[in-house]
């Protein structure tokens, strides 16, 4: 089942939806011309199709695995990789600096979505490789970032993020790796960390581990913890991989999904490492890094649905079966109507994923050419939704595809539901759904509900704007707006947290069902304003705007039913 | 983590919630008296405890597999069940006449739904065993059930169910294995069926097939027809196993869970075969089996679900992490909102399967006992509903399940994962969850909707009745069925089905939001009525009316759409 790279839909969306051309007008993006912008995602497009996408059941099939001490990885995941490392696909949006291409981290999104499609548990390593990169740009010493920088962006080394242990997973102001002073500049890092993805392999010349932990006078809590840069081999003088650092894989997981993608336990026994950021200061630097990640895995769940789709799809268009309401139809199963349901609903989600997280790079791209702060409080809330939403789709998505097979996607032979297993731990790795859903409704909401209001103003102001040409689309847009204003405002009055959290999760989805609905009906816009009276775009608009907007009513009413009917059920009560 | 069996909350459900007492009061079982009811509950209960819960890792860790063309079954699975045959636990709705308990269908499901919390692999042999001994009670010949029955209730010999070939899923009339009549009262039976569930074993005597085939004369599709009964060894003039048939397991299939419930490919090579029921009238039967084992489909998604929401408090209550915002509280995530929120949402969607598939189970007994065609409608409208809603539940609850645990749940050693895996497949089996929304919005609605409006009645005279009482309970539930009643009579409006399928899986669902909303009343009533104002149940109910049911809004919007719009998007508009 050969993935095809969705080219021309990235290109609409960043064209006509999510508005690239904003990003290029700046200085500071200039070289993204639209012909370059076009031979990125073809490239890319068909590196991802002809090279990544074979190796997506070698993966599954042939587990990484700890052989006396080595990482073992996957057939054909060395050549993979150095696909991607020699494409420059580990560094499209890295500085030019230090050997990066520069360009809109909204392309570098389109990209590492199609890396994702095709094999995720591959693309993990520049997505965390990126991550890194983007952290030590902004907090890393000059000396660290000439050393590492060009090695990474290059793809000759890659990067890993160390931040859970087995007592603080999701509380990492609980850690206790420690970090002891030398004297000489470096660190002695010693202390165990878990789930550490592509912890260690056996074709990059060094890896290099990103390590949260605390020096001896650290305070507790996330205001004691520093970051460090540890690598695998301690570079020699001359920047080449040296001597051996204090630190080993000591095991990998057994997990549901991602076989390919060796998560390690993380014994470092003293090892040498470099302070990157300021001291008691390891949460901000560590922020950067995260945050790029999180966009990065919404991007991960949205390719893995865009795969799973495809899949679906031609197996649905292949497989005959039963009388279908189509005439002259071929009689395959798509034509039934909940095939077709379940078809339409996977096509509508991941464009409404795809556009967020696409918008949410856009905001990124603008923060960084313009440094205005309302770009970096855009950028700041679509942050957890394109995390949440963009994970929770590709489950779903998942999840349909499985059911569109019927039979055939319980076993797993067709590969569907290796789709689903895969594409599980998303929604818990790189901060747990509930907690981006926390994150908006708090920390994001700080500003007294600005950033917020100021989307939905926009979605008001486009659905006004379109009540002339597209006025199905256009009414239940503007009203379910209004609903989420009403959420919205509900929230930020609360100023118990705990109120907030016990409805974050659905007030989060919620705010994602009215966002797809605005940009679904930016590309209707788009397509009438072309000249296309209900073409495709609008049509899916349509779809989308009748049967999965409507979801937002319910869910804002179980977002704002408060905390004390919630915690007036104690554990024993839920107990058998 | 071992499985407690909440046999208080069946014994509530039952008579509290679905009015067991209805059934006992009828003459067929007035042996189902309290003491005897407790007494099946609890030694079901300890069984599965203790018997079956320890196995159920067994199975996924060492998967059935066939070895030379002998199928050997996974480490323990033979004593396993050797104690649900020796308990008696396959044969409580048996009839007597065959050595069967005559015991309610309504405690059968509380059974198979505990099996099912315990060893899911496992519980598959029992279940399909009671479909076939329902089938043959109802449609085979004296001499058949003379020789099969006392065989099959006793567990010695075990049951499957052949309808799927490899060109004929959902579409069973499309089918091609042949019968062709000896001349002797025995067919030749020819073909390939796949995902035979426990197609063989290495610890019953016997393994009794029933098959779809088609006789030389059977008119093409469904109406062609017949059923046959396909021993692995045809018994003796002693009804003792004797020589092999012509029959063989060829594969067993690779899955994404179930790996203790071996898949079975099976090959008739001119099988011998008796008839069962009339010739071209095997459907019929194979409806008795297949509406028996739908019921207990939908268990098994509940049991897994049970299973899945013990595992997730058991780690939230020990799982020490962050500042939670309960007093006195131990710490434990169990006190996080967005946790508390999942594991409610899990105990909350669990009662409300339960009640309904217990619902339709007492519909089913009532049936049996009085003949009524009232209950005979209820029981066949409350099916489809009671197996989609319930394995949905399950896929929904294991999911969430995963999700407590955070990264604990995407490795395999705490077996959140399994949960999952092991209950994506009932979606899929005995009739997709898409073939029973569409089998309730057509086949269902048949009598112009008695059926269904009778329901809606009746949960609308409950919500009046509880006015005065729990009005902040009652009213949004008035309101709901009200809203039903609309969707449903749009249902019934539409003559071309092909309306009605494009929403007929969120009408399913709405149906089955309110239905759950109404139990959940039920158990707050009755609560309120034995003088305890404002207990758990009644504080579930409000969870489950304030946050779940209005999801039933949008499922209506959906379910409403009709199919126009979703037919005006070709598969080539969903291609990327």
């Amino acid at each position: 089942m050969p993935y095809h790279a969705p080219v021309a839909e990235y290109q609409f969306i960043l064209d006509h939806v999510v508005g690239l051309d904003q990003v290029t007008a700046t200085d500071r993006f200039a070289d993204a011309t639209p012909d370059v912008t076009a031979a990125i995602l073809t490239e890319a497009g068909r590196m991802s199709q002809e090279v990544l996408s074979p190796l997506n059941r070698s993966g599954d099939q042939h587990p990484a695995r700890l052989e006396n001490g080595v990482l073992r990885t996957s057939p054909g995941f060395d050549q993979g990789y150095r696909a991607i490392a020699d494409g420059g696909w580990v560094s499209i949006s890295a500085h030019p600096d230090h050997g990066g291409m520069g360009l809109p981290m909204a392309l570098a999104t389109a990209v590492n979505e199609m890396m994702s499609s095709a094999c995720l548990a591959l693309q993990i390593i520049p997505l965390m490789t990126q991550g890194q990169i983007d952290a030590l740009e902004h907090h890393a010493s000059d000396a660290l970032k000439q050393t590492y920088l060009p090695k990474l962006v290059s793809g000759e080394w890659n990067g890993t993020m160390n931040l859970t242990e087995p007592q603080a997973g999701s509380d990492v102001g609980a850690l206790t790796t420690s970090a002891e002073p030398r004297g000489d500049g470096t660190y002695a890092i010693t202390g165990q960390k878990i789930y550490i993805s592509w912890g260690d392999n056996d074709f990059t010349d060094n890896v290099v581990h990103l390590v949260l932990a605390r020096l001896p006078d650290g305070p507790p809590g996330t205001k004691g913890i520093s970051l460090f840069l540890v690598p695998k081999l301690i570079p020699d003088e001359h920047g080449k991989p040296g001597r051996a650092n204090d630190l080993k894989v000591v095991g990998v997981e057994h997990k549901m999904g991602l076989h390919g993608s060796p998560t390690c336990t993380m014994q470092y026994d003293g090892a040498t490492g470099w302070l990157v950021g300021r001291e008691h200061d390891g949460m901000r630097a560590m922020f950067t890094m995260m945050n790029n990640a999180r966009l990065g895995v919404g991007g991960q769940g949205i390719g893995v649905a865009e795969a799973a789709l495809q899949h679906a799809l031609a197996y649905a268009t292949d497989r005959k079966q039963g009388r279908t309401p189509v005439e002259g139809g071929t009689g395959a199963i798509v034509d039934h109507a909940d095939v077709r349901r379940m078809l339409t609903t996977m096509k509508a989600d991941i464009f409404a994923a795809r556009a967020i997280a696409l918008a949410c790079a856009v905001a990124i791209d603008m923060e960084t050419a313009t440094g205005a702060p309302d770009w970096s409080a855009r950028a700041a809330f679509l942050t957890p939704i394109a995390k949440a939403f963009g994970t929770d789709t590709g489950i779903e998505v998942a999840n349909l595809g499985v059911q569109v097979h019927g039979g055939m996607g319980f076993v797993e032979e067709t590969g569907a539901a290796q789709y689903l297993r895969d594409v599980r731990v998303t929604a818990i790795y790189e901060g747990t759904n509930g907690i981006q859903a926390m994150d908006l409704a708090a920390r994001k909401l700080m500003d007294g509900g600005e950033a917020a209001h100021a989307l939905i103003d926009e979605i008001e102001a486009q659905a006004e704007a379109a009540r002339a040409t597209l006025p199905d689309l256009a009414e239940p847009l503007w009203q379910a707006s209004e609903t989420l204003r009403e959420g919205l405002d509900w929230m930020i009055a609360q100023s118990d947290l705990t109120q907030r959290f016990a409805g974050a999760v659905p007030f989060l989805r919620a705010f994602a069902r009215v966002l797809g609905g605005h940009y679904h009906l930016a590309a209707a816009m788009a397509e009438t304003a072309a000249g296309q009276d209900n073409g495709p775009r609008t049509r899916l608009a349509r779809f989308y705007l009748t049967r999965l907007l409507p979801e937002h009513a319910g869910l804002l009413a179980h977002a704002t039913a408060g905390a004390d009917d919630l915690y007036a059920l104690s554990p024993d009560d839920l107990a058998a």
